[in-house]
């Protein structure tokens, strides 16, 4: 049950940003967000990354891969829609 | 070393949505936050939150406690301010 949950959570962890990611680039419009925090947790997702590769994590490796991919979208957005 | 990597993202990845919190307060601008994935990412860190409860682990529970009072209060500005 707990592990489920903990599986869930990871995944939903990763996918949510996809919907930020899909705005940012249709609507061009990322005045709202805040670069800081978004590169802020570019960094945690890389250090989640490293981490997973470190302990030979494959979950976290493939989570924080792909989250990874979907926040530096969502930070280039930002850096070119500013 | 692997662990004070881990520690230090589980930090980064609480802290790091205070900038937007903040953002989204001080200047009222929510436009470009994506309700849907502030709202799945608000879900994730409740779902982090039972998960740390149920294998009562401790890192877990204060971060993502912490993380659920910040991310909760980005909803209510986009809520508030769209």
């Amino acid at each position: 049950m707990e592990l489920y949950i903990g599986y869930f959570a990871g995944f939903l962890g990763t996918v949510c940003w996809v919907p930020q990611a899909w705005k940012a680039w249709a609507t061009r419009d990322t005045s709202g967000l805040s670069l800081a925090a978004n590169i802020l947790f570019l960094l945690t997702v890389t250090l989640w990354l490293v981490y997973g590769l470190l302990v030979t994590d494959w979950p976290l490796i493939f989570a924080n891969g792909c989250a990874l991919l979907i926040v530096l979208s969502i930070v280039a957005a930002k850096l070119k829609y500013k």
